[in-house]
């Protein structure tokens, strides 16, 4: 299956979460064995000459491509949550929103001082999210080697946000 | 790495989420590579010799083991999230917990009729969460083969909730 076959396996779905807004539903790719198969090799081709010592996947679309892509690695795995989450102490970045704001948060033992991460989502859009990820794992220590992400919705421009980091996409809209 | 040093990995965290509760943090194995390896290869190895055609996961962290054992097994993966987490149209089952209530859903078109369904998730407690997935994937149509958890709370029983149905759990407390 091909990038352009993988594309067709996702779903819009109209006025979700709020009206006008097209909301792109990856669970029809997740749930065809052929293309969930297809979109983890691809994502992992894209980034396989990186050297990463962890993956850290964002709650909680990030969690199913991180894991599977840690998991083919034979890297571990890092969750980032929403505030409250985890339970041991926490480092936390919050950022804005279009309407007010989210807390994101990691484990400070998360990741070793030095270590090269590998960032996993399944959107890149506005890029908000990505950004305070980057900021958290910088908080620790940690060296961003990459960003991957299943879709990235070049419209909104969230790459803007990221500016001198890797940012590997595999499907654009 | 066996399962007697792969429970060494997970960590326990006191008055977690609330006072007198002792929390069994994965994140600590989920990070050690060898230790999250270990423990999919060892899920899997559980329940080899199942026909399974899709795997369920559950919100947050059974995303995390759900999708690596999907990846590894081939098959496709359906996620159950919280209420108004998924865009299409949903099922829902609601159920009690200690204090109130909590309603989980799947997409309706997310399992097809006599699909065999092995549900994955990070933990079995009370059991009330893992009883009302099983109704959902009933509600559609679907088979259960098997529950697959990496840990099993035995002194909870939750197994008793789901007499009847074949539970494969790696970890015990």
């Amino acid at each position: 299956m091909n990038v352009e076959c993988l594309k067709k396996t996702i779903r819009d779905v109209p006025d979700f979460p709020k009206k006008g807004i097209i909301f792109k539903d990856i669970t029809t790719l997740l749930k065809d064995k052929d293309a969930f198969q297809c979109a983890v090799d691809a994502m992992l081709d894209q980034v396989k000459n990186l050297e990463i010592d962890l993956i850290v996947g964002i709650e909680s679309r990030g969690f199913i491509f991180g894991s599977a892509v840690a998991y083919k690695l034979g890297k571990g795995f890092s969750p980032i949550r929403k505030k409250g989450k985890l339970p041991a102490k926490t480092q936390a970045v919050t950022y804005s929103l279009e309407y007010g704001e989210d807390t994101i948060e990691i484990h400070e033992d998360a990741i070793g001082k030095g270590a090269k991460i590998l960032i996993v989502d399944d959107l890149l859009a506005t890029g908000g999210t990505s950004e305070a990820v980057v900021q958290l794992i910088e908080k620790l220590g940690g060296v961003v080697t990459g960003l991957s992400f299943l879709i990235e919705l070049d419209f909104l421009h969230g790459k803007d946000k990221l500016q001198g980091y890797d940012i590997y996409s595999l499907i654009h809209f």
